[in-house]
């Protein structure tokens, strides 16, 4: 299956490093997307760089105005970016990137979230939405080097509605190298979330930009 | 660096699945195994199905005569049985396998545990050994399976010591297509064990014996 055409993305944080590349890489897949931040101006000068056909505006106008809303802030504003969300994605599929992360001078590590995890608190704080957790493992550097045209990478894909699980998939797919893998239940996007503090330990160590494989799949 | 030849190996619960498929796989590569049970006559009887140079007795016994003690055991029994090791694995490497997961008719889901992981458990237990966290996304099944000659996996090898880390890495890479990949500090083993959750919800949904590769290593 391929990502509908007629599903505009709007991505939540977008002028953060993750969101803004991977804003770019599905304009570039020829996705209708619209980046948004608390600041309009600056989300419209950012969406400028990344393209014509990318548009910005505050958090709140891009997700209302998308058919699929894509969130990507650092932790820490999680709870309070998503809470704002609510009135704006009724019916809609949200798709929730955030890593709860803490670093402290021996690297990165987990944070417990009471709802078990950045994607379940989503999903507890807008109900009429259906979220689906991915994209945690995605490289902001290598979104952001146009030298790099294709990804070695299998996008995590958690979901309690096949049908979203199965779209979200799509949306991954739309990236060169990038390939979808549905991985179990809102329940168990925790781990996944969390084990970006092992691939962190992985570029450490290794000098890389770690990513993961799926094999037999 | 190969795994030396005079450490060695103590397989903890080595005669369940996990235990019993790495063991038989360590004896295959010229690595000296025994395997542990709370029963000595059935570790002797398992221990002779798996082959001549593979010994069998109690967990006690066979983690006193070791030089690396593995444990492979349920995550019911984790506490009591790594707490029982302490007097024989002072000094020691003791390598943790252990899931903490729960099951019921929705699938498995990670069970929180106090210390943060099993492996973190097992070094509190244990202040006298070294703990290392590895092998937690072996399929038992393609272990149990005479006809798979080379696994698809990295093993993700979690420790505070850089050389009980180097040591694990050459037990992985003893196994044929196993590579062992240092993934972070022992705090950052809860989302590996816990990963295990999600490979066993691919392997459902993709009708698969899934595994990880790390990509960029």
């Amino acid at each position: 299956m391929s990502f509908p055409s007629e599903l505009s993305v709007g991505v939540i944080g977008g002028t953060g490093p993750q969101g803004r590349g991977l804003a770019a890489r599905w304009a570039n897949a020829g996705i209708s997307v619209a980046i948004g931040s608390r600041d309009a101006e600056r989300a419209a000068k950012v969406a400028a760089e990344l393209g014509e056909t990318v548009s910005g505006d505050t958090n709140g106008a891009v997700a209302a105005a998308a058919g699929l809303v894509v969130v990507s802030v650092p932790w820490t504003g999680h709870a309070d970016t998503v809470r704002a969300l609510a009135p704006h994605v009724a019916g809609k599929i949200v798709v929730d990137c955030v890593n709860p992360l803490g670093f402290d001078k021996r690297g990165p590590y987990p944070l417990r979230v009471d709802e078990g995890s950045a994607a379940e608190q989503a999903q507890a704080l807008l109900p009429d939405a259906t979220v689906v957790a991915a994209f945690h493992h995605v490289s902001a550097v290598l979104l952001a080097d146009p030298e790099v045209e294709s990804f070695e990478l299998d996008v995590l894909v958690l979901g309690e509605v096949r049908e979203a699980v199965g779209t979200v998939i799509d949306l991954v797919d739309a990236i060169p190298g990038m390939r979808g893998v549905y991985a179990g239940r809102l329940r168990n996007a925790g781990q996944v979330e969390a084990l970006t503090a092992n691939l962190i330990a992985i570029n450490r160590r290794y000098k890389a930009h770690s990513g993961l494989r799926i094999t037999d799949v």
